[in-house]
Parts: C-alpha cells; sequence; structure tokens
C-alpha cells in the first residue's frame, strides 16, 4: 500500500479526519491507514468508529498496530521520550 | 477468560495500571483485558507498551478491539452519546 492512504491524526477535530478517509476510499483506494502518537491515539479511534458507523458500514477494519516512537530531546543531552502509536488499517 | 483479568484505564497514573497488569500476570493468568473509554484510549496503549517494553518483555499483543459504547444522556430527553472504547488483550 502507499503512504498516500495514510491518514495522520492530529489537532484538527475528529470530521476533519473522517472527510479525509472517506475522500482516500472515494477515489479508488482499498486500504486507509489511519496513524497517530501520544493523545491522538484516542480521535484515531473515534474517526474509525465514525467512519465505519455513519458513513461507510462496508469497511471493516483489517488490522489494528500499537508501538512506541523514541523522540529526541528538546534539550541538549536530555533523555528521549517515549510516546505510543497506533496504526489501524481500513479496508473497503 | 474469566472478567477479573481485567484492567480498566480510568483518571489515574499510567503506572498504577502498569502495576495492576503486573500483578495480574504474576498472580498466574495467561491473558490481561485492557479496556479503556473515550480519553483513556491513549493511555491504555502507553499502559500495555510500558508493561511490554519494560516490565515483561514476553508478553505479547494477541488482539485489539476497537468500537463504539453508547451513553444515556444525563437530560431527560436528551439524545444519546457515543464513546469509542478499547480493549486490548495481552499474553503471556
Amino acid at each position: 500500500m502507499s503512504e498516500s492512504n495514510a491518514v495522520l491524526i492530529g489537532r484538527k477535530p475528529v470530521m476533519n479526519y473522517v472527510l479525509a478517509c472517506i475522500t482516500v476510499f472515494h477515489g479508488g483506494a482499498k486500504e486507509v491507514n489511519v496513524k497517530a502518537r501520544g493523545r491522538s491515539i484516542s480521535k484515531a479511534v473515534d474517526v474509525v468508529e465514525v467512519v465505519r458507523r455513519r458513513f461507510l458500514p462496508d469497511v471493516k477494519v483489517k488490522k489494528i498496530g500499537i508501538g512506541t516512537d523514541q523522540l529526541a530531546s528538546r534539550e541538549e543531552g536530555g533523555s528521549p521520550t517515549n510516546v505510543s502509536t497506533i496504526e489501524i488499517t481500513l479496508e473497503h
């Protein structure tokens, strides 16, 4: 799957990302990858649930993966910070 | 799996729930079910990542499920609210 099918969840409202997912599916994609880090993880689940339940009932959750990204410290010599990640693959 | 193996994520610090998971595994359980709703979903992923990476490297993520719970409105006659849920099954 090409990376252009990824929807990265950030600080915008849930419906912005719902629309992004729908647009990718309507463009002919068979899969969409919803990705988030840290506090946005909850929003990623909201996005997927709204897409499936309200707009595209044929879409299934194919796979959910979680992990940890290590971020370099902002201060010089500081220790790196860990942030949790989620990747939810939706399939049409 | 009995429900006593469930760890429900709420408002306490991440390490409280990490300790809860470790305690359940040390009590002989083969599986632990980490459950959360709404904003606590991000914390559930943090808990699982800390358990696996820092304390119990043999523990694997067996299954991750997401869904929606419908909550009755607080006001009489109000419409119900939807809240996203996650359930992460860990296996020793």
